[in-house]
Protein backbone atom coordinates (compact mmCIF):
# COMPACT_ATOMS: atom_id res chain seq x y z
CA UNK A 1 0.00 0.00 0.00
CA UNK A 2 2.68 2.22 0.14
CA UNK A 3 4.27 4.54 -2.12
CA UNK A 4 8.04 4.67 -2.75
CA UNK A 5 9.31 8.04 -1.81
CA UNK A 6 11.65 9.61 -4.48
CA UNK A 7 12.32 12.93 -6.27
CA UNK A 8 9.22 12.85 -8.57
CA UNK A 9 6.32 15.29 -6.89
CA UNK A 10 3.52 13.39 -5.47
CA UNK A 11 0.13 14.87 -5.77
CA UNK A 12 -2.51 13.98 -3.96
CA UNK A 13 -6.38 13.97 -5.05
CA UNK A 14 -10.18 13.39 -3.71
CA UNK A 15 -13.64 14.39 -4.12
CA UNK A 16 -17.01 14.46 -3.14
CA UNK A 17 -18.72 12.96 -5.59
CA UNK A 18 -17.01 9.57 -5.58
CA UNK A 19 -14.48 7.71 -7.61
CA UNK A 20 -16.61 6.77 -10.32
CA UNK A 21 -18.11 10.42 -10.99
CA UNK A 22 -16.75 12.17 -14.19
CA UNK A 23 -15.65 15.18 -12.90
CA UNK A 24 -12.87 12.84 -10.68
CA UNK A 25 -12.06 11.61 -14.32
CA UNK A 26 -10.92 15.57 -14.87
CA UNK A 27 -9.13 16.05 -11.47
CA UNK A 28 -6.94 13.75 -12.89
CA UNK A 29 -6.46 15.26 -16.22
CA UNK A 30 -5.83 18.23 -14.18
CA UNK A 31 -3.04 16.21 -11.80
CA UNK A 32 -1.23 14.05 -14.45
CA UNK A 33 1.72 15.74 -16.28
CA UNK A 34 2.60 17.51 -12.78
CA UNK A 35 3.80 14.22 -10.73
CA UNK A 36 2.70 11.10 -9.52
CA UNK A 37 -0.99 10.88 -8.35
CA UNK A 38 -2.85 9.09 -5.46
CA UNK A 39 -6.04 9.61 -6.12
CA UNK A 40 -8.18 8.47 -2.65
CA UNK A 41 -12.18 9.02 -3.55
CA UNK A 42 -15.34 8.03 -1.58
CA UNK A 43 -17.09 4.98 -2.40
CA UNK A 44 -20.39 7.02 -2.56
CA UNK A 45 -21.52 10.24 -2.92
CA UNK A 46 -20.35 12.72 -0.08
CA UNK A 47 -22.19 16.17 -1.23
CA UNK A 48 -23.27 18.43 1.66
CA UNK A 49 -20.37 16.22 3.82
CA UNK A 50 -18.58 19.44 4.51
CA UNK A 51 -16.05 18.60 6.87
CA UNK A 52 -17.67 15.22 9.00
CA UNK A 53 -15.41 12.62 9.72
CA UNK A 54 -15.97 8.83 10.22
CA UNK A 55 -15.76 7.89 13.73
CA UNK A 56 -18.74 5.21 14.68
CA UNK A 57 -17.44 2.62 11.62
CA UNK A 58 -14.41 1.81 10.77
CA UNK A 59 -12.60 3.20 7.28
CA UNK A 60 -11.84 0.59 4.36
CA UNK A 61 -9.87 1.44 1.59
CA UNK A 62 -9.37 -0.86 -1.57
CA UNK A 63 -6.99 -0.29 -4.75
CA UNK A 64 -9.40 0.35 -7.60
CA UNK A 65 -6.49 0.68 -10.40
CA UNK A 66 -2.98 1.38 -11.47
CA UNK A 67 -1.93 2.96 -14.37
CA UNK A 68 1.38 4.48 -15.50
CA UNK A 69 2.10 7.58 -12.88
CA UNK A 70 -1.33 7.08 -11.67
CA UNK A 71 -2.93 4.98 -8.70
CA UNK A 72 -6.78 5.03 -7.87
CA UNK A 73 -8.27 4.13 -4.12
CA UNK A 74 -11.89 4.24 -3.17
CA UNK A 75 -12.73 4.65 0.81
CA UNK A 76 -15.81 4.41 2.41
CA UNK A 77 -15.20 7.83 4.33
CA UNK A 78 -16.08 11.40 3.63
CA UNK A 79 -13.38 13.45 1.39
CA UNK A 80 -11.74 14.45 4.92
CA UNK A 81 -11.38 11.25 5.82
CA UNK A 82 -9.80 10.49 2.52
CA UNK A 83 -7.15 12.51 2.52
CA UNK A 84 -6.35 11.62 6.48
CA UNK A 85 -5.93 7.98 5.14
CA UNK A 86 -3.89 8.57 2.29
CA UNK A 87 -1.60 10.56 4.36
CA UNK A 88 -1.17 8.07 7.07
CA UNK A 89 -1.62 5.01 5.71
CA UNK A 90 -1.13 4.86 1.67
CA UNK A 91 1.82 7.81 1.34
CA UNK A 92 5.38 7.48 2.73
CA UNK A 93 5.42 11.11 2.87
CA UNK A 94 3.34 14.60 2.92
CA UNK A 95 2.21 14.81 -0.30
CA UNK A 96 3.39 18.67 -2.87
CA UNK A 97 -0.13 19.15 -3.62
CA UNK A 98 -3.30 18.18 -2.12
CA UNK A 99 -6.43 18.72 -5.27
CA UNK A 100 -10.16 18.32 -4.53
CA UNK A 101 -13.03 17.70 -7.04
CA UNK A 102 -13.66 18.39 -9.64
CA UNK A 103 -17.15 19.06 -8.14
CA UNK A 104 -20.07 18.81 -10.00
CA UNK A 105 -22.08 22.06 -8.95
CA UNK A 106 -21.01 25.24 -7.70
CA UNK A 107 -19.23 25.64 -3.93
CA UNK A 108 -18.78 29.86 -4.58
CA UNK A 109 -20.29 31.90 -1.44
CA UNK A 110 -21.81 30.16 1.51
CA UNK A 111 -21.88 27.09 -0.42
CA UNK A 112 -18.08 26.30 0.43
CA UNK A 113 -19.33 25.83 4.40
CA UNK A 114 -21.13 22.14 2.98
CA UNK A 115 -18.67 21.31 1.11
CA UNK A 116 -17.07 17.94 1.09
CA UNK A 117 -14.94 18.76 -2.30
CA UNK A 118 -13.44 21.82 -0.50
CA UNK A 119 -13.49 19.92 3.23
CA UNK A 120 -10.65 17.92 0.94
CA UNK A 121 -8.92 20.50 0.07
CA UNK A 122 -8.95 22.44 3.50
CA UNK A 123 -8.04 18.80 5.05
CA UNK A 124 -4.96 19.24 2.81
CA UNK A 125 -4.46 22.60 3.98
CA UNK A 126 -4.31 21.66 7.37
CA UNK A 127 -1.89 19.28 7.21
CA UNK A 128 0.58 21.78 5.91
CA UNK A 129 -0.24 21.25 2.01
CA UNK A 130 -0.37 23.78 -1.02
CA UNK A 131 -4.20 22.77 -1.43
CA UNK A 132 -6.84 23.79 -4.46
CA UNK A 133 -10.59 22.63 -4.54
CA UNK A 134 -12.14 23.13 -7.94
CA UNK A 135 -15.73 22.94 -8.96
CA UNK A 136 -17.85 23.43 -11.77
CA UNK A 137 -21.32 24.95 -12.04
CA UNK A 138 -22.95 22.23 -13.97
CA UNK A 139 -24.77 18.83 -11.72
CA UNK A 140 -25.09 16.93 -14.84
CA UNK A 141 -23.54 13.63 -15.08
CA UNK A 142 -22.44 14.93 -18.69
CA UNK A 143 -21.15 18.16 -17.80
CA UNK A 144 -18.77 19.04 -20.22
CA UNK A 145 -15.17 19.75 -18.08
CA UNK A 146 -12.68 20.64 -21.11
CA UNK A 147 -12.78 24.18 -19.49
CA UNK A 148 -12.08 23.27 -15.61
CA UNK A 149 -9.24 20.79 -16.78
CA UNK A 150 -7.54 23.68 -18.63
CA UNK A 151 -7.85 26.44 -16.34
CA UNK A 152 -7.43 24.10 -13.50
CA UNK A 153 -3.76 23.29 -14.84
CA UNK A 154 -3.50 27.01 -15.20
CA UNK A 155 -4.49 27.48 -11.59
CA UNK A 156 -2.14 24.37 -10.79
CA UNK A 157 0.98 25.51 -12.53
CA UNK A 158 0.77 28.66 -10.49
CA UNK A 159 0.56 26.82 -6.98
CA UNK A 160 3.54 24.57 -8.15
CA UNK A 161 5.69 27.37 -9.01
CA UNK A 162 5.19 29.65 -6.57
CA UNK A 163 3.82 27.98 -3.23
CA UNK A 164 0.81 29.08 -1.04
CA UNK A 165 1.06 30.39 2.20
CA UNK A 166 0.43 27.87 5.22
CA UNK A 167 -3.03 27.65 6.26
CA UNK A 168 -4.56 29.03 3.05
CA UNK A 169 -5.88 27.28 0.23
CA UNK A 170 -7.91 27.99 -3.41
CA UNK A 171 -11.92 27.71 -4.09
CA UNK A 172 -11.93 27.76 -7.67
CA UNK A 173 -15.11 27.52 -9.80
CA UNK A 174 -16.00 27.51 -13.01
CA UNK A 175 -18.96 28.89 -14.88
CA UNK A 176 -20.51 26.53 -17.49
CA UNK A 177 -19.84 27.23 -20.82
CA UNK A 178 -17.11 26.12 -23.74
CA UNK A 179 -14.06 27.26 -22.76
CA UNK A 180 -13.79 30.07 -25.48
CA UNK A 181 -17.02 31.79 -24.17
CA UNK A 182 -14.84 32.25 -20.64
CA UNK A 183 -13.37 35.30 -20.01
CA UNK A 184 -10.73 34.73 -17.89
CA UNK A 185 -9.99 34.39 -13.98
CA UNK A 186 -11.03 36.81 -11.74
CA UNK A 187 -9.15 36.52 -8.19
CA UNK A 188 -12.30 37.20 -5.58
CA UNK A 189 -13.56 37.15 -2.17
CA UNK A 190 -16.33 34.79 -0.67
CA UNK A 191 -19.64 36.36 -1.42
CA UNK A 192 -22.38 37.32 1.64
CA UNK A 193 -25.10 35.33 0.51
CA UNK A 194 -27.00 32.20 2.43
CA UNK A 195 -29.43 29.25 1.51
CA UNK A 196 -33.42 30.20 1.95
CA UNK A 197 -34.34 26.93 3.45
CA UNK A 198 -37.52 25.59 1.93
CA UNK A 199 -38.37 21.86 2.84
CA UNK A 200 -40.81 19.47 1.29
CA UNK A 201 -43.55 18.38 3.36
CA UNK A 202 -44.88 15.21 2.59
CA UNK A 203 -46.46 12.43 4.45
CA UNK A 204 -45.77 8.91 4.72
CA UNK A 205 -48.11 6.00 3.57
CA UNK A 206 -48.65 5.10 7.83
CA UNK A 207 -49.01 8.97 7.99
CA UNK A 208 -46.38 10.47 9.57
CA UNK A 209 -44.74 14.13 8.06
CA UNK A 210 -41.32 14.19 6.59
CA UNK A 211 -39.26 16.79 5.66
CA UNK A 212 -36.10 16.79 2.01
CA UNK A 213 -34.20 19.45 2.29
CA UNK A 214 -34.54 21.71 -0.87
CA UNK A 215 -33.71 25.84 -0.96
CA UNK A 216 -32.40 28.52 -3.11
CA UNK A 217 -29.67 30.76 -3.32
CA UNK A 218 -29.85 34.35 -2.56
CA UNK A 219 -26.87 36.57 -2.76
CA UNK A 220 -26.89 39.58 -0.59
CA UNK A 221 -24.76 41.80 -2.38
CA UNK A 222 -25.21 40.81 -5.90
CA UNK A 223 -23.38 44.20 -7.32
CA UNK A 224 -19.99 43.36 -5.86
CA UNK A 225 -17.76 43.03 -8.68
CA UNK A 226 -15.13 41.79 -6.04
CA UNK A 227 -16.97 38.66 -5.26
CA UNK A 228 -17.21 35.01 -6.62
CA UNK A 229 -20.83 34.87 -7.28
CA UNK A 230 -20.07 37.82 -9.73
CA UNK A 231 -17.53 36.28 -11.66
CA UNK A 232 -19.25 33.22 -12.39
CA UNK A 233 -22.25 35.10 -13.33
CA UNK A 234 -20.03 37.25 -16.12
CA UNK A 235 -18.44 34.86 -16.99
CA UNK A 236 -15.21 34.39 -15.10
CA UNK A 237 -13.49 31.36 -12.91
CA UNK A 238 -13.36 32.53 -10.03
CA UNK A 239 -10.38 31.74 -7.38
CA UNK A 240 -11.17 32.54 -3.57
CA UNK A 241 -8.01 32.67 -1.15
CA UNK A 242 -9.61 30.40 1.79
CA UNK A 243 -8.07 30.82 5.46
CA UNK A 244 -8.51 28.02 7.86
CA UNK A 245 -8.25 30.89 10.88
CA UNK A 246 -11.84 31.79 11.14
CA UNK A 247 -11.11 34.05 13.84
CA UNK A 248 -12.72 37.71 13.37
CA UNK A 249 -10.01 39.48 14.85
CA UNK A 250 -11.66 43.19 14.29
CA UNK A 251 -14.01 41.70 17.30
CA UNK A 252 -11.41 40.66 19.99
CA UNK A 253 -10.49 43.98 21.73
CA UNK A 254 -13.95 45.10 22.27
CA UNK A 255 -15.09 42.05 23.09
CA UNK A 256 -12.23 41.00 25.50
CA UNK A 257 -13.09 45.04 26.96
CA UNK A 258 -16.85 43.79 27.69
CA UNK A 259 -15.95 40.47 29.14
CA UNK A 260 -12.73 39.89 30.54
CA UNK B 1 -45.80 22.51 15.37
CA UNK B 2 -45.76 26.24 15.06
CA UNK B 3 -44.66 28.71 17.57
CA UNK B 4 -47.30 31.42 18.37
CA UNK B 5 -44.80 35.27 17.55
CA UNK B 6 -44.73 37.47 19.97
CA UNK B 7 -42.82 40.15 21.78
CA UNK B 8 -40.92 37.07 24.03
CA UNK B 9 -37.95 36.75 22.90
CA UNK B 10 -37.01 33.27 21.43
CA UNK B 11 -34.20 31.34 21.55
CA UNK B 12 -33.30 27.83 19.24
CA UNK B 13 -31.16 24.97 20.88
CA UNK B 14 -29.40 22.57 19.47
CA UNK B 15 -26.07 20.60 19.72
CA UNK B 16 -24.31 17.42 18.53
CA UNK B 17 -24.07 15.04 21.07
CA UNK B 18 -28.24 14.34 21.17
CA UNK B 19 -30.78 15.45 23.06
CA UNK B 20 -30.80 13.06 25.53
CA UNK B 21 -27.06 14.07 26.63
CA UNK B 22 -26.42 16.23 30.03
CA UNK B 23 -24.62 18.70 28.15
CA UNK B 24 -27.61 19.36 26.38
CA UNK B 25 -29.61 20.21 29.71
CA UNK B 26 -26.84 22.48 31.04
CA UNK B 27 -27.50 24.58 27.60
CA UNK B 28 -31.59 24.66 28.73
CA UNK B 29 -30.54 25.80 32.07
CA UNK B 30 -28.21 28.63 29.86
CA UNK B 31 -31.20 29.17 28.10
CA UNK B 32 -33.42 29.58 30.37
CA UNK B 33 -34.60 32.99 32.12
CA UNK B 34 -33.10 35.04 28.52
CA UNK B 35 -36.85 33.97 26.64
CA UNK B 36 -38.73 30.98 25.07
CA UNK B 37 -37.07 28.30 24.61
CA UNK B 38 -37.22 25.90 21.61
CA UNK B 39 -34.52 22.93 21.49
CA UNK B 40 -34.29 20.88 17.98
CA UNK B 41 -31.43 18.32 18.82
CA UNK B 42 -30.38 15.16 16.58
CA UNK B 43 -31.79 12.12 17.46
CA UNK B 44 -28.07 10.28 17.65
CA UNK B 45 -24.35 11.88 18.25
CA UNK B 46 -23.32 13.90 15.85
CA UNK B 47 -19.94 14.52 16.64
CA UNK B 48 -17.49 14.98 14.17
CA UNK B 49 -20.30 15.85 11.59
CA UNK B 50 -18.77 18.81 11.49
CA UNK B 51 -21.38 21.37 8.67
CA UNK B 52 -23.09 18.02 7.11
CA UNK B 53 -26.22 18.80 6.04
CA UNK B 54 -28.94 15.38 5.31
CA UNK B 55 -30.02 15.20 1.08
CA UNK B 56 -30.03 11.13 0.84
CA UNK B 57 -32.34 10.78 3.07
CA UNK B 58 -35.61 12.72 4.73
CA UNK B 59 -35.51 14.51 7.98
CA UNK B 60 -38.39 13.68 10.48
CA UNK B 61 -38.94 15.92 13.38
CA UNK B 62 -41.02 14.38 16.65
CA UNK B 63 -41.91 16.37 20.08
CA UNK B 64 -40.33 15.19 23.01
CA UNK B 65 -41.48 17.20 26.02
CA UNK B 66 -42.87 20.85 26.58
CA UNK B 67 -42.33 22.19 29.83
CA UNK B 68 -43.31 26.06 30.89
CA UNK B 69 -41.17 28.31 28.10
CA UNK B 70 -39.34 25.17 27.04
CA UNK B 71 -40.40 23.05 23.83
CA UNK B 72 -37.87 19.87 22.89
CA UNK B 73 -37.95 18.29 19.84
CA UNK B 74 -35.97 15.47 18.22
CA UNK B 75 -34.10 15.20 14.31
CA UNK B 76 -32.93 12.77 12.64
CA UNK B 77 -30.20 14.94 10.96
CA UNK B 78 -27.08 16.55 11.95
CA UNK B 79 -26.83 20.22 13.86
CA UNK B 80 -26.92 22.21 11.14
CA UNK B 81 -30.14 20.09 10.03
CA UNK B 82 -31.43 21.08 13.45
CA UNK B 83 -31.30 25.17 13.09
CA UNK B 84 -32.74 25.05 9.56
CA UNK B 85 -36.11 22.52 10.25
CA UNK B 86 -36.07 24.65 13.47
CA UNK B 87 -36.42 27.59 11.18
CA UNK B 88 -38.17 26.72 8.35
CA UNK B 89 -41.17 24.39 9.87
CA UNK B 90 -41.42 25.00 13.83
CA UNK B 91 -40.79 28.75 14.26
CA UNK B 92 -42.82 31.40 13.46
CA UNK B 93 -40.16 33.90 12.86
CA UNK B 94 -36.19 34.47 13.04
CA UNK B 95 -34.86 33.39 16.24
CA UNK B 96 -33.53 36.29 18.54
CA UNK B 97 -30.72 34.08 19.65
CA UNK B 98 -29.12 30.38 18.61
CA UNK B 99 -27.11 28.76 20.95
CA UNK B 100 -25.31 24.87 20.72
CA UNK B 101 -23.82 22.41 23.07
CA UNK B 102 -23.13 22.38 26.37
CA UNK B 103 -20.51 20.09 23.99
CA UNK B 104 -18.97 17.28 25.64
CA UNK B 105 -15.50 18.02 24.80
CA UNK B 106 -13.36 21.07 23.47
CA UNK B 107 -13.87 22.86 20.41
CA UNK B 108 -10.72 24.85 20.56
CA UNK B 109 -8.16 25.88 17.47
CA UNK B 110 -9.00 23.48 14.38
CA UNK B 111 -11.51 21.59 16.30
CA UNK B 112 -13.86 24.21 15.37
CA UNK B 113 -13.50 22.98 11.41
CA UNK B 114 -14.78 19.15 12.36
CA UNK B 115 -17.34 20.63 14.68
CA UNK B 116 -21.12 19.67 14.76
CA UNK B 117 -21.75 22.19 17.72
CA UNK B 118 -19.96 25.06 16.02
CA UNK B 119 -21.89 23.68 13.01
CA UNK B 120 -25.32 24.20 14.86
CA UNK B 121 -23.82 27.98 15.68
CA UNK B 122 -22.72 28.67 12.66
CA UNK B 123 -25.80 27.84 10.90
CA UNK B 124 -27.46 30.27 13.36
CA UNK B 125 -25.23 32.85 12.57
CA UNK B 126 -25.59 32.49 8.12
CA UNK B 127 -29.09 33.18 8.87
CA UNK B 128 -28.87 36.93 10.44
CA UNK B 129 -29.09 35.06 14.09
CA UNK B 130 -26.66 36.19 17.16
CA UNK B 131 -25.00 32.92 18.10
CA UNK B 132 -22.83 31.15 19.99
CA UNK B 133 -21.37 27.43 20.25
CA UNK B 134 -20.55 26.42 24.30
CA UNK B 135 -18.16 23.37 24.84
CA UNK B 136 -16.52 21.75 28.39
CA UNK B 137 -13.11 19.98 27.81
CA UNK B 138 -14.67 17.10 29.60
CA UNK B 139 -15.97 13.88 27.52
CA UNK B 140 -16.98 11.90 30.62
CA UNK B 141 -21.41 11.61 30.81
CA UNK B 142 -21.45 12.70 34.36
CA UNK B 143 -19.21 16.13 33.74
CA UNK B 144 -19.86 19.15 36.10
CA UNK B 145 -21.13 21.55 33.73
CA UNK B 146 -21.90 23.78 36.50
CA UNK B 147 -19.13 26.75 35.40
CA UNK B 148 -20.76 25.88 32.00
CA UNK B 149 -23.69 26.99 32.96
CA UNK B 150 -22.48 30.51 35.13
CA UNK B 151 -20.15 30.99 31.81
CA UNK B 152 -22.24 30.58 29.15
CA UNK B 153 -24.94 32.85 31.11
CA UNK B 154 -22.38 35.44 30.95
CA UNK B 155 -21.31 35.41 27.71
CA UNK B 156 -25.22 34.97 26.86
CA UNK B 157 -26.12 38.25 28.63
CA UNK B 158 -23.37 39.90 26.59
CA UNK B 159 -24.88 38.58 23.66
CA UNK B 160 -28.52 39.81 24.53
CA UNK B 161 -27.11 43.26 25.45
CA UNK B 162 -24.67 44.02 23.02
CA UNK B 163 -25.34 42.12 20.09
CA UNK B 164 -23.03 40.46 17.53
CA UNK B 165 -21.96 42.02 13.85
CA UNK B 166 -23.93 40.31 10.92
CA UNK B 167 -21.58 37.13 10.21
CA UNK B 168 -19.72 37.05 13.36
CA UNK B 169 -20.31 33.94 16.00
CA UNK B 170 -18.69 33.25 19.07
CA UNK B 171 -16.98 29.82 19.99
CA UNK B 172 -16.96 29.18 24.27
CA UNK B 173 -14.64 26.63 25.25
CA UNK B 174 -14.57 25.81 29.45
CA UNK B 175 -11.97 24.23 30.80
CA UNK B 176 -12.24 21.08 33.66
CA UNK B 177 -12.47 22.24 37.27
CA UNK B 178 -14.56 24.01 39.43
CA UNK B 179 -16.24 27.27 39.34
CA UNK B 180 -13.60 28.79 41.71
CA UNK B 181 -10.93 27.12 40.09
CA UNK B 182 -11.87 29.17 36.51
CA UNK B 183 -9.64 32.30 36.50
CA UNK B 184 -12.58 34.33 34.17
CA UNK B 185 -12.76 34.76 30.63
CA UNK B 186 -10.24 35.54 27.31
CA UNK B 187 -11.38 36.70 24.54
CA UNK B 188 -8.68 35.11 22.26
CA UNK B 189 -7.79 34.09 18.66
CA UNK B 190 -8.25 30.44 17.19
CA UNK B 191 -4.63 28.47 17.49
CA UNK B 192 -2.66 27.09 14.83
CA UNK B 193 -2.65 23.81 15.82
CA UNK B 194 -3.51 20.10 14.08
CA UNK B 195 -4.49 16.88 14.70
CA UNK B 196 -1.88 14.14 13.75
CA UNK B 197 -3.83 11.26 12.62
CA UNK B 198 -2.83 8.10 13.77
CA UNK B 199 -5.45 4.90 12.36
CA UNK B 200 -5.77 1.74 14.15
CA UNK B 201 -5.38 -0.80 11.57
CA UNK B 202 -7.23 -3.96 12.53
CA UNK B 203 -7.34 -7.23 10.31
CA UNK B 204 -11.52 -8.50 10.23
CA UNK B 205 -12.92 -12.26 10.81
CA UNK B 206 -12.44 -12.51 7.36
CA UNK B 207 -8.59 -11.43 6.36
CA UNK B 208 -9.32 -7.74 5.28
CA UNK B 209 -7.63 -4.59 6.80
CA UNK B 210 -9.65 -1.65 8.66
CA UNK B 211 -8.99 1.21 10.13
CA UNK B 212 -10.04 3.79 13.06
CA UNK B 213 -9.52 7.04 13.31
CA UNK B 214 -8.05 8.29 16.30
CA UNK B 215 -5.00 10.69 16.40
CA UNK B 216 -3.87 13.58 18.80
CA UNK B 217 -3.54 17.00 19.08
CA UNK B 218 -0.45 19.44 18.54
CA UNK B 219 -0.57 22.77 19.15
CA UNK B 220 1.80 24.63 16.91
CA UNK B 221 2.43 28.08 19.22
CA UNK B 222 1.93 26.99 22.72
CA UNK B 223 3.30 29.61 23.70
CA UNK B 224 1.01 32.35 22.20
CA UNK B 225 -1.01 34.13 24.93
CA UNK B 226 -3.52 35.38 23.07
CA UNK B 227 -4.98 31.57 21.72
CA UNK B 228 -7.97 30.00 23.05
CA UNK B 229 -5.42 26.85 23.55
CA UNK B 230 -3.27 28.95 26.22
CA UNK B 231 -6.10 30.08 27.80
CA UNK B 232 -7.75 27.00 28.40
CA UNK B 233 -4.39 25.15 29.51
CA UNK B 234 -4.01 28.35 32.52
CA UNK B 235 -7.65 28.02 33.42
CA UNK B 236 -9.54 30.20 31.66
CA UNK B 237 -12.57 30.23 29.71
CA UNK B 238 -11.93 30.97 26.04
CA UNK B 239 -13.81 32.67 23.89
CA UNK B 240 -13.57 33.32 20.56
CA UNK B 241 -15.06 35.86 17.70
CA UNK B 242 -15.78 33.13 14.58
CA UNK B 243 -16.27 34.80 11.19
CA UNK B 244 -18.37 32.90 8.35
CA UNK B 245 -16.11 34.62 5.84
CA UNK B 246 -12.97 32.43 4.84
CA UNK B 247 -11.67 34.85 2.49
CA UNK B 248 -7.48 34.99 2.93
CA UNK B 249 -8.37 39.26 2.39
CA UNK B 250 -4.32 39.22 1.88
CA UNK B 251 -3.58 37.14 -0.53
CA UNK B 252 -5.85 38.62 -2.96
CA UNK B 253 -3.99 40.99 -4.98
CA UNK B 254 -0.45 38.90 -5.51
CA UNK B 255 -3.17 36.18 -6.44
CA UNK B 256 -5.01 38.40 -9.22
CA UNK B 257 -1.11 40.05 -10.18
CA UNK B 258 -0.31 36.44 -11.52
CA UNK B 259 -3.52 35.03 -12.26
CA UNK B 260 -5.78 37.46 -14.23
Amino acid sequence: MSVEGNNERIILLTNDDGYYSTGFEALINIARGFGRVIAVAPETGNSGMSHAITIKVPLRIRKLEEREGITIYACNGTPADCIKIAMNQILDRKPDLVLSGVNHGSNSSISLMYSGTMAGAIEGCLNGCPSVGVSLLDYSRNADFSASVEYGKTVVKHVVDKGLPLGTCLNVNIPIGKIEEIKGIKVCRQTKGRWVEEFDKRTDPRGSDYYWLTGYYVNDEPTSEDTDEWALNNGYVSVVPITIDLTNYQLIDSLASDLE
